[in-house]
């Protein structure tokens, strides 16, 4: 057999090359990833340039002081992870975080266990508390639990959509101050939609992801550091063979991953600029154009916008007499836990709305599996048009199964909603 | 001060949001990352559909079948990981190997170092042979060192863009064999430019990136393991919790990471489409894209067209009088390493290409630096025009240095292979 012989057998079964994409036209309303903005797609066809351009350094630069906008933060380490939301999470927290060191996890969803299984990987001394699904902790909860396993580290999901629960973070930075705490949170599904002050709720680290609120795709994780949690990661310092150079740090207890070293990641992204990954351009742009039009809206006024949008659809699956999961006080503004109805297929319901209106509304996760659907209003698709659409195909669908509903309620209520902003 | 003054103080200092990013033309010739095709900048334009969309998991299952033709293998375990190039090369090391297992990294440039920076970090006995840059191993070499050091994986770099060399492997998969090693070979500045046969070659496991001969974007990593390989980290096995089930397996020597976890991604990309990372749908647009070119032109086509595009680069900065660095019998075909002439200040040269021409050149690593400059031939780059443009070019700024070159004998040599082929 001739090396080359494989190949062309394995071109001969491939058959025929199929065409260019043609995806199905859909709109997004689950818990995310949701149609990004148009923009943000035009944004990534944009071509490329060098890694080390003048035009891509300048670009990386105003990155982060956008991002710096868009997480309320005048920290200098503000950056992009090139991965998934969860590779901006393993970032944080191999890097904040020593084989042994005791990190606190209060889990009031599926993405708390993420955290909690994120920090077990890097061999660290995971404690959790918990509380029951549909529910917040009370600070009160937080603090006794930090006194007593007096944690290197608190990672806290802010909203965990599994739920669709917001943790209130505003006192929990000063509790972790008083007591010698870095205070992570990963703000993966709240970014852009729901208020979140990186430096006035003394966050010591934050990550997201670009497939929420802030309208994009996944694959570029926002990041942003505290200057005593840069002192940490620097303290852990290794620059790689093949370009370490005299003096450079070499910490015995360095970091146990290459791409997830954020002190290597921050000198590539700072004026050293030393080589490390080849930054994904075409997420780059896109993340720019995230950040960017949250800016050009305005930080409140896009914040503002999910709330309504939230609030509308909300109003508008009540009327339609659908029950809520979960404690509304406390939901987040871009996502819904919406109680399926007693005798309501709630998978064809989903198949339906997909085959026949092209929308996309969530299935869940663990012990909501099968009792809710989510329904999410965020990024681009936190619209009017969006919101009323997915209410009247879904009044259509629910009426198709058999179930009474009142006709145009949800539209009408949530366009109340609408008319009273 | 209330949460949303510091907002408004960011914004304010912001003073004005920048417009629609508009980065200047580049014609990329340098090691990579090169000018994407222009069909894989429109896919990254293509509209998002959900994370199990029929239409998303019938793309992935495609998307792996065309990977399966570019890496020339019938490997059930095909996949893209969601990173940079690198995040490709510790997902596999990070899961084949065991924390203390042995490993041989012979290194042969740069990248060599990388693979055994990253197999230290993922806390592995690291056992390195060298050669000087600008070579290859013989490939008893090789057999002496697994030999002696009987480690667990060979991970060896297949073309290292920092010395230009390919290092041949054809033999060593029969080697690895017999001494029950596995094979592991990081082929991102390789592979699609140069022949690579995944299950001729014998390989374990081999990884890649999208911003070298396949003409995409840097963000996405395929990755391809054999049967043998799967059965390593399926041994591993652990489902993260807040998504195992009863029954499911919970290995004590789990892998140190969940994001480079390949037995739980290869659960996402497989028929259980197991909840693991959100997959980054645009990436996976251009990866298909990338792949699905390579397939039109043909495997061996495009391989050709590469060899002709370095074999014309090479004799056109011959014919300009200057030197090549390197074993040119084992040069990949996507790259050349040109020495700079004594008296020729190598950074201005590149700055007036860049500045003037919009043609970017390479600059070097570790002991190449300041001796040579590295020009790439390589994915949509790999043309005539883009050849010819860039000696052209690269012919006016030498003689505005001072520099005697035959006029046009640069262009007319790489013609003359153009011609001949």
């Amino acid at each position: 057999m001739t090396a080359s012989e494989p190949t062309s057998t394995l071109e001969r079964n491939l058959m025929i090359v199929p065409g260019p994409l043609d995806p199905p036209a859909r709109l997004l309303m689950g818990p995310g990833p949701i149609s990004a903005y148009p923009s943000v797609l035009r944004a990534m066809s944009t071509p490329l340039v060098g890694q080390y351009d003048p035009f891509m350094t300048a670009t990386m630069n105003e990155t982060q002081e956008l991002y710096r906008g868009v997480w309320a933060t005048r920290n200098e380490a503000t950056l992009l992870v090139d991965g998934t939301s969860r590779a901006g999470i393993e970032a944080a927290l191999i890097s904040l975080l020593r084989p042994g060191d005791r990190v606190l996890v209060p889990v009031f969803g599926r993405f708390g266990h993420l955290l909690a299984e994120i920090a077990e990987r890097a061999m660290t001394e995971v404690h959790t508390i918990e509380t029951a699904w549909g529910q917040v902790f009370p600070t009160s909860a937080i603090e006794d639990a930090i006194v007593r396993v007096r944690p290197a580290v608190l990672a806290l999901v802010h909203g965990d959509t599994s739920t669709t629960m917001a943790q209130p973070l505003d006192e929990i930075g000063a509790i972790c101050a008083r007591h010698g705490v870095l205070f992570y949170s990963d703000a993966t599904a709240s970014l852009g939609g729901n208020a979140f002050e990186t430096d006035a709720w003394g966050l010591d680290a934050a990550t997201a992801g670009l497939q929420k609120c802030l309208g994009g795709p996944s694959g570029s994780a926002p990041l942003t550091l505290s200057e005593r949690a840069v002192e940490v990661i620097r303290a852990r310092g290794r620059i790689e063979a093949g370009i370490r150079e005299e003096g450079d740090p070499e910490a015995s207890d360095f970091i146990r991953s290459n791409y997830f070293d954020l002190g290597m990641i921050l000198d590539y992204w700072g004026p050293r600029r030393l080589n490390h990954h080849t930054e994904a351009t075409s997420m780059l742009w896109a993340a720019r154009e995230c950040a960017r039009l949250m800016l050009i809206e305005g930080r409140d006024a896009t914040i503002a916008r999910h709330a309504l949008a939230g609030e509308a659809m909300l109003a508008g699956v009540r009327a339609l007499g659908l029950g809520i999961f979960g404690d509304v006080a406390h939901k987040m503004n871009n996502v819904v836990a919406v109680e399926i109805p007693e005798g309501v297929p709630g998978e064809a319901v989903r198949a339906a709305l997909l085959d026949d209106f092209g929308i996309e509304i969530g299935t869940s996760f663990g012990p909501l599996h099968g009792r809710v659907w989510r329904i999410g209003t965020m990024g681009y698709n936190a619209r009017p048009d969006a919101v009323l659409t997915t209410l009247a195909a879904l009044e259509t669908v629910l009426g198709r199964f058999g179930r009474r509903v009142p006709r145009g309620g949800g539209v009408e209520a949530a366009s109340d909603v609408y008319r009273a902003a």
